[in-house]
């Protein structure tokens, strides 16, 4: 039987024989940011790590898999790698969010909020985020149009434009 | 250079060489529902498939894989697992997301907000969400208490209760 957590599946969706989730798009964006090392490369390029070193320092991968993590994430356009040149040495990379890398930050933030309710100690999470401006605590929340706060069982599910049937 | 997108670090955070990332929620979290068929096992549990068979086709992975994944997700707390029996049958076991599972769902659908945008026709995503209650289209939103919606470089990041320094 269905939670009260599971949205409303609207006709067709409701025959869950008649469509497959072959076209999904979390199947896709994971396709692109799936790997453990992919997301918090991608944390650091928020956090504003520009430097080859940097990242596979701090996010603890080799370099070998750090160059080949951002070269994929480069080419799925999540980051801009451009030539920065110190007095006197040769030109190197640094790497910077693009917009697309950009909006993926509430599902890096989604995650960090779950992370932060379910595997810290109970004192509390290691980073507080607020909004700088007003200094409120920050969350990541389903909203609609209208601004209403939505849980996980207010949603319907139609079928969009990409649907097609089985 | 960071670009407007980075939020702001407060001391002594802004001192990258104070602090590592070895805490992250984000990483805690992915060592959890990191793999990608995690991910997708919790997409069926939200859309209300509660059958091993049907986690197993839905996400199309095997059904050794799927044995392994749902019961790493049980293990964690994200799903429950309970007893059920057809008449004239042996007992089964159903898959139900907790309440846990549930508050994963915001990462679930800032991610298939991001799939939608960048990995689909232009045409727009397979799937419509809409708010049952009025009909708004939904989205993923990063907001502060006071209610302000946030962009990724209007935020700040403190030291939290569980921050350590190196």
């Amino acid at each position: 039987m269905p939670s009260s957590t599971t949205p409303h599946f609207e006709e067709p969706l409701a025959d869950r024989e008649s469509w497959t989730t072959e076209r999904c798009s979390i199947g896709r964006a994971l396709d692109v940011v799936g790997p453990r090392s992919a997301m918090l490369l991608l944390r650091e390029a928020y956090y504003g790590t520009t430097r080859f070193d940097d990242f596979a320092h701090r996010v603890g991968i080799t370099e070998s898999v750090a160059a080949g993590r951002l070269r994929a994430l480069v080419a799925a356009g999540l980051l801009d790698r451009r030539p920065y040149q110190e007095p006197g040495r040769r030109t190197r990379h640094e790497y910077v969010l693009t917009e697309s890398g950009a909006e993926l930050v509430p599902a890096l933030l989604a995650l960090m909020q779950w992370g932060d309710r379910h595997l810290q100690e109970p004192t509390g999470p290691p980073l507080a985020l607020t909004h700088t401006d007003c200094g409120a605590p920050v969350s990541v929340e389903i909203r609609c149009e209208a601004g209403h706060r939505l849980a996980p069982g207010d949603l319907s599910i139609a079928p969009g434009a990409a649907w097609r049937r089985r």
